[in-house]
């Protein structure tokens, strides 16, 4: 089979031919049909970050495909319309078997721990693969598995939005939107900020009841609290940068939530006195169960939330590399290749 | 009635008599039995943070006493047995009506916003005085009302101890020692941290497995997380100090909890990178709910948790000056003061 | 003013003249806009069941208005424009101080315990008297107000259905078809039990993906089982009758949630064996909180639930008579009467 | 090895000598120390109630043991000290990956899934067995694995009792009893109902502040409202009967919840006008999850409950037949065989 190949920082991927391959027991071989572009990808290859299998690894971990092998005792069948999440668990640790997989402590990632996505065939435990409705196309189940998988992780679990809440998320890149569109789909009150015009207009678009544009108003926090008439119910920072986190923190109102999303190697300073004294609660959210991922089918199904207008770009997999480039670019919302 | 006034910061209290109040529809008269000794008021008279009622004003927030007259509507009779909770909430604003009065938007604190304690008589809403059960004498029941209910609340409704939860305490003055206590008590496996060995020694007789005298340990995170094989569960910091609010943090294990029931005016420094990739979670705890008063009266009734010794000092009214600066040297645990 | 009075069961209600009401402190009163027409009513008038106020008494309970005159402290402006919920709490109990004021153990309803809505004005208090936005109008409002409000809180709080979840919703009336639009509007894969076709089409019409006419099949619970793979997570049964709750609970899987919403007077038979063996949970729904109905007004507000269609007939006041008929008749969805 | 095989009901257990089983990749094989004698066994062996194994079969499904030998990929030594519990999950349902494993979709019981206990050795897998404490003795062990892990799940996880809660417990029996001091050991009030003086006096003994013996008075539930001031927040049923079933929920106050942890196989008349109008719960409990025995344990190793007393009789294993006599007879708290 053709793959692109991972074989050090700061060097193109190699596209090649190598084995295809074969499931064993418990395991499904799947036939992409489409893999997600990630930022995640680019923190490899430019930014020299290890991967947990040493290279050549093939990397990609938003992949939806067709059943093509099953291995012994996998409940499938040839043909099956599935997508597989980023990552999965071990299935006996404390957090697997508290509903907390997610934060499993011996997770696996495709692309990172094992081969991911940017082939045309990639192994994936039959128990962690999940079936998509006959509705959805498979390309748009590429990008659900993960882009729109954590922002409902986020919202639903970690963030417990009920209709009628308010609600603010900083940054609408490819997570935040679609928290944007989560929230609103719930029924909540939902202020998007961030510093692009055309991001505001699709968080609109996507359900937003107000944007404040962060470049043109002196204090981002102080325009949310009064949209929101003394802070949202719950905040959510997408960005990972401390200081759109203090300021995600500043437009909570009291006893609210503020739910961290965006991972940031850096410290942030926290008004303490505030968590303590006002009862708020900074809650971090990694990723989604794949026992969710149907839940999200559902609302994507129903047409409740869309996932068409986010695939913005679509490439074959000999063209992995100027794909990556354009990521690279920040163009678009989410693009995928095609293998 | 006598009363000890408060008129400006860097003064003495001042012993005067003073017109007995009488309570109006919906309020009730105590007769102060005892009223616990709190930093808080300190704060007032040492550091002039300012008070909201303007004084004079009579300080004084953890009362026990007997009722000693009826206003109109109120469901009490003379005599009865009681605790007065440190602050009350308005019944009617968002919080107070979600089940969260503890941070109602218009909260009254006694000795603060209106008259407390620290005298012969005090007034109280009917609504807002808890029944002490008979075999808790009242001395005990003054430094219930406010240093073993904020505990109570930061265990049992912010941090959701449950048994077998490896629990660490940084902290063991008069809150930190009462949620060692109260959390030994729910059958968690609780590690407590402080710079004073007699202190970890009451930590110990109150429940602790294990103890931390920070001085004499390099990281004090680091001792705890090997003595909790990998990290508490939940953490608690009662201290208030940015240091050991990092050191809580960093004691507790992945996907866990910490609780800040230390009040710090100094930000703390946050590693936000781990709240969001481990799944962390920071919780404000603020006070106590006058409806949860009679679950920690019922742990008390009990002996599962200890009251008589934390009450190290008694001091008639008169001498509140010299009992204020008992509790500026830092001595006992609670003192309380009998009019 | 001009009101509708009660006197005795199996007569009419009588069309008066009576003085208007003043506000006295904390109350406001309301121009009445508009009044739902309930089941609730006809109990009192055609089954003789008793009311909390002897007659004469001014039935309804479903009302918006205007604020018209305020009493001392209230919060309120002449000219807002209000809902007024059918019942509100005492503040004190320990229900209403934990977040449960909709079964406060001293509740007040409107048209039963006081004066309600048939009447060109009525006192509320203040701390319970709800902003409609302006973007609905008065006679939707009134609606909400009890119609509406019973649903979220069945489906919210109580039900506490997630996006896709698969729900069973047995009985479209005023209240099920409500229960059906808000758990579709959540994100709920929905199936609607009835045995009358308009019902259904309307419940499909508001977003149920299923429909099931109990009439044409042998065993309903049988079909809602195979419609949602082996059973609903979450049933509700909106009716009150023993034969369609047990049908429910036989609709739901095993380790679901079953919401009694209906009220029956008498007994269901339950499987126990099975609520023990397969964990299941048994539900009772009552009313809805004050504080959520903003949240209820935010879903039709944004549009996410309708209201306009559920509004079927409207009369003056003073055909209040042939209104009730009308009611009795089981006619269309929810009938308002506008003095 | 030698086992106590069960060929079919109505007849003796078989000592015989069999193969001792190997372990396989994941497996570990436990030297049994103690297996308590469980009514369950005398379903299959009396009532013919049938095995999912189709016998011979080996029954007895609370273990303790030592590792005797280890699979491949068994993180455990010889000789580690363990529990095995009762059932385990397949790791891959919904409902074990969302922290319901107890109630797994393809759940298998050891002594009717698979061969259990009665015999000098077992297989299990490796990721289901529990490390028990240095300090708790092999034979409280065998008890704690089903007698006492059912009870801490109905009170913990399904009752979530908390300090202070009113708690009434219907049945006194090996699950009630534990049920009795567990929820003490929290801080509730419990309110005991057996029919036995003699296991009311060990509940007294296990810490219910009050108990009723239902033959000496009218009406049970009318004792128990009048004790906990108009119903326990919070009820167990641990006998299975329809009878004390209607007697529990009665039992408990409007807005609480009734736990039923008894089995029976009747229908329960349930007054479903009281459920929907006072918002009562009524919650199944079956089992405990495996990732909770270390709560269990801890709270027996912190001495919080007792289990010594409740092993009341020892048999070595080829006595199983009397001992199983000695169950049918009702006599003492648990049983024991010792291979």
């Amino acid at each position: 089979m053709k793959a692109a190949i991972f074989y050090a920082p700061h060097q193109p991927l190699q596209i090649e031919e190598i084995a295809t391959p074969t499931p064993g027991p418990g395991e499904v071989l799947v036939k992409v049909a489409a893999c997600g572009l990630c930022h995640t990808d680019l923190s490899y290859i430019d930014h020299g970050v290890p991967t947990f299998k040493k290279p050549p690894l093939v990397l990609g971990h938003e992949v939806s495909g067709l059943i093509a092998a099953v291995g012994a005792g996998a409940a499938w069948r040839e043909g099956d319309r599935v997508l597989v999440p980023a990552v999965y668990g071990c299935g006996q640790c404390q957090m697997c078997r508290t509903g907390r997989e997610n934060i499993c402590e011996r997770m696996v990632m495709f692309g990172n721990n094992v081969d991911g996505g940017y082939a045309e065939y990639m192994l994936a435990p039959a128990k962690d693969v999940v079936a998509l409705p006959a509705d959805l196309p498979l390309i748009e189940g590429a990008i659900i598995a993960d882009a729109v998988t954590t922002p409902y992780h986020a919202v639903v679990n970690r963030g417990q939005v009920k209709p009628g809440d308010s609600v603010v998320v900083f940054g609408c890149g490819g997570v935040g939107i679609n928290i944007v569109q989560i929230a609103a789909a719930l029924g909540a009150h939902v202020v998007a900020v961030d510093i692009a015009d055309e991001k505001l207009e699709m968080a609109r678009k996507l359900g937003a009841q107000a944007v404040v544009n962060a470049k043109n108003v002196e204090r981002a926090d102080k325009e949310v609290r009064a949209l929101t008439g003394g802070g949202a119910a719950i905040g959510f920072e997408a960005i990972g940068n401390p200081i759109t986190q203090e300021q995600t923190f500043a437009s909570v109102r009291n006893g609210g939530r503020f739910v961290m999303v965006g991972y940031s190697p850096k410290p942030m300073t926290l008004n303490s006195g505030r968590v303590m004294y006002r009862e708020m609660e900074l809650i971090g959210s990694l990723g989604c169960r794949a026992v969710d991922y149907p839940r999200v089918l559902a609302l994507a199904s129903s047409g409740k939330i869309k996932i068409a207008e986010l695939v913005t770009a679509r490439f074959p997999l000999d063209q992995i590399n100027p794909a990556l480039d354009h990521v690279r670019g920040g163009e678009g919302i989410r693009s995928v290749v095609m293998p």
